[in-house]
């Protein structure tokens, strides 16, 4: 045999594609960096001491359970409280309903794993989550994409893609990674006929909806659905939560909410894939969310994130170029700004870094097709207001000269 | 539409096939049965004391880390641990050949999303472990299979199934689940000899090699083929290691070391699996596991499961009927038992359960092509002696019934 190992793993293994954003992002990881690349929590916010209390509680109590193995459902008391939690006027959630996963990255992959074959269509949002991406690569999916507008998924393009019959539409209607744009009502009541009418199931992902910073509050599209049935077991939507935004997201603690068939066929899948999510932390989750903890505490987490997405749309309003559009989200962890279609963010990401140590995630690899390349998505959780301030100011000088330097020709200035 | 949601649903996921196990699992689970079918670790053994210290340390000391979201590889002081744990004379292994798992049931997950396409063939031992069956089910994976006996893989018929080209052979040559037999040490070297000839790669899952309660230690299979490099980067061997057995299966912990490049394919699959491990735990039992807790710890284990190996291994000699013949396990958690060909296990548990109130796991479950009827794994971890003693003499009961019931011919007996 002449091959190395190296070559022979090379041979045998899949190609998973390279990661273009890893290699940009690495840019960012110098500690001098000011970084609205990431989507990190502020550790602040963190309920450091719930999570001491809870932890000594379970394993003084229940320290035999917490250590063993358990269901691959999830711990039943940590199921019934997000059917509680979940179930709203007209729409009641039954417990076998949900299913504990590690981390709603592991639902979107075992979605992928009963949902996906080789060259299947999805459906998703241009942009879109890049987790969502990153999941189904490894089942090798064909996207097709419905671009997004202020109020979200544009509806009006969505007939379109569903009579390519996608196996799923996977949509983030609200506080949206990275358009920070959330689904008007209407268009709500416009996409869930639409996939009704084509029978195809919608993946509602829903990280962000407790850190809702102004506004009115909007159902899911899973309870708008399930109240059209008898049970709420009937519904089309396959709905995905997290207490990564609420409690933490180390833990790795995430759910699906969805018809007890597709509940039955997912839990067969996570069993080949983990056997069970850890029983240590779903039993301290229990404990500290329990009792009406999140509601309470999720009012700290919004009052400090709204003050620092106001600092940030102060500070972009004040310091950005004409020519520059933003997105302006009601809650969540980002905004989306749209360049001159001349500029390319890629480009202006490595000159960004270079010249004001300063750092964004550029919009074309949140993209299936790469193409919206005049785009970036800013965080506005992780940095405190100073360096919401600094950062924007430093951006804004980036934005100032990339546009001189590329300023347009008289016959694009007319467009 | 005419087509309800759960037809919908039907068409569009993938059919992951019925779990026949689980069906005649259920019979076990009535709360009067006494069950040897089960896997799992005795609670009593469980350092609860040491975990309850280390989460308050980790919290206090660093609980806005512990919650936050951190890197895919896992935590950096855990995968310097776990690299020395596993270095030996002549191998010395480097962090960055360790990637933690949210137990090794997700290396076996990730494996088969790197290695296999739908049709690719798999070498497995007949019998073997379930778990890896059920994690390559997603990926439609075909197998190959060498038969096991008293020393482990026949390697005498490896070569013939290495020249079908199979992706990788998988193996635990060390206390055998279901098996309980551990490979010699001659085989081991064939097998690596074979293995590198054929270019195949050996996946050595090595969840018990801890728990050795006679007999003398052996070197993984890993390390006898890394001695053979220059580096330990260059190995044949993809191993997988797991907390399970020596701290706790509730807490998901587990890892794979493997050379660099394959680490770097199964990070990016595990990026879209689940984004990384729990922070949390992986700081914990880092916490519990460091300054040789482990190896103190192991000692204490392996003093409560050598008891009921010997108990169950007693209790089978005196109540089994001739012509059943079983393992003598030097580790590890099971035994296996060979009846006579005339036997069919499946059958006898349901017999087992209505009868006598007692249970195992019919080993044809554990057999890719479910043909070994007349077999069955027994656990001797989590029953005490007392209940071993009271357990095996029902099961005598029941297999001096059966074998009488299904008298040989006199032709069949002349064999």
């Amino acid at each position: 045999m002449e091959t190395t190992w190296t070559d022979r793993y090379a041979q045998r293994t899949q190609h998973m594609g390279g990661s273009a954003i890893r290699e940009l992002l690495k840019l960012t990881a110098q500690p001098d960096v000011i970084s609205f690349a990431g989507g990190l929590p502020a550790p602040e916010v963190f309920p450091v001491e719930a999570f001491n209390e809870a932890s000594q509680r379970v394993l003084r109590e229940h320290g035999s359970t917490a250590l063993q193995y358990s269901t691959t459902e999830g711990y039943p008391p940590l199921r019934e409280l997000i059917a509680e939690m979940m179930s709203e006027d007209g729409f009641n959630v039954d417990p076998d309903q949900i299913l504990i996963t590690h981390g709603s990255q592991q639902a979107l992959d075992l979605f992928g794993k009963i949902f996906i074959n080789p060259g299947d269509h999805v459906a998703v949002e241009r942009p879109t989550f890049l987790g969502a991406l990153q999941a189904w690569k490894a089942y090798q999916a064909e996207y097709l994409t419905v671009p997004v507008d202020d109020e979200g998924m544009k509806v009006d393009q969505l007939e379109e893609v569903l009579r390519h019959g996608p196996k799923f539409l996977y949509t983030m209607p609200t506080f949206h990674n990275p358009a920070g744009v959330t689904l008007s009502p209407q268009r709500r009541e416009i996409l869930l006929e639409l996939a009704d009418q084509y029978g195809v199931p919608v993946v509602e992902d829903d990280p962000y909806s407790k850190l809702r910073y102004s506004g009115e509050p909007q159902s899911p599209l899973v309870a708008l659905d399930g109240r059209r049935y008898a049970t709420s077991d009937e519904g089309n939507v396959l709905y995905l939560g997290t207490f990564s935004k609420t409690l933490s997201p180390g833990l790795r603690l995430g759910w699906a909410l969805a018809p007890k068939d597709v509940v039955r066929r997912m839990v067969q899948a996570k069993q080949g894939s983990d056997l069970h999510t850890s029983t240590f932390s779903q039993m301290v989750a229990y404990e500290v969310a329990r009792d009406g903890f999140i509601d309470e505490h999720a009012e700290r987490i919004r009052s400090v994130y709204r003050e620092r997405r106001d600092a940030m749309l102060s500070a972009i309003a004040a310091n950005f170029p004409e020519g520059v559009a933003w997105t302006h989200p009601e809650g969540g962890l980002f905004l989306w700004v749209t360049l001159p279609e001349r500029i390319d963010a890629a480009e202006l990401l490595e000159t960004a870094v270079e010249t004001e140590k300063i750092a964004f995630v550029p919009g074309h690899t949140l993209d299936p097709a790469e193409q919206i390349r005049n785009t970036m998505r800013l965080n506005f959780s992780y940095a405190d207001v100073e360096l919401i301030e600094d950062g924007m100011e430093r951006l804004g000088r980036v934005l100032n000269r990339a546009l001189a330097e590329k300023a347009p020709s008289a016959a694009q200035a007319s467009d």
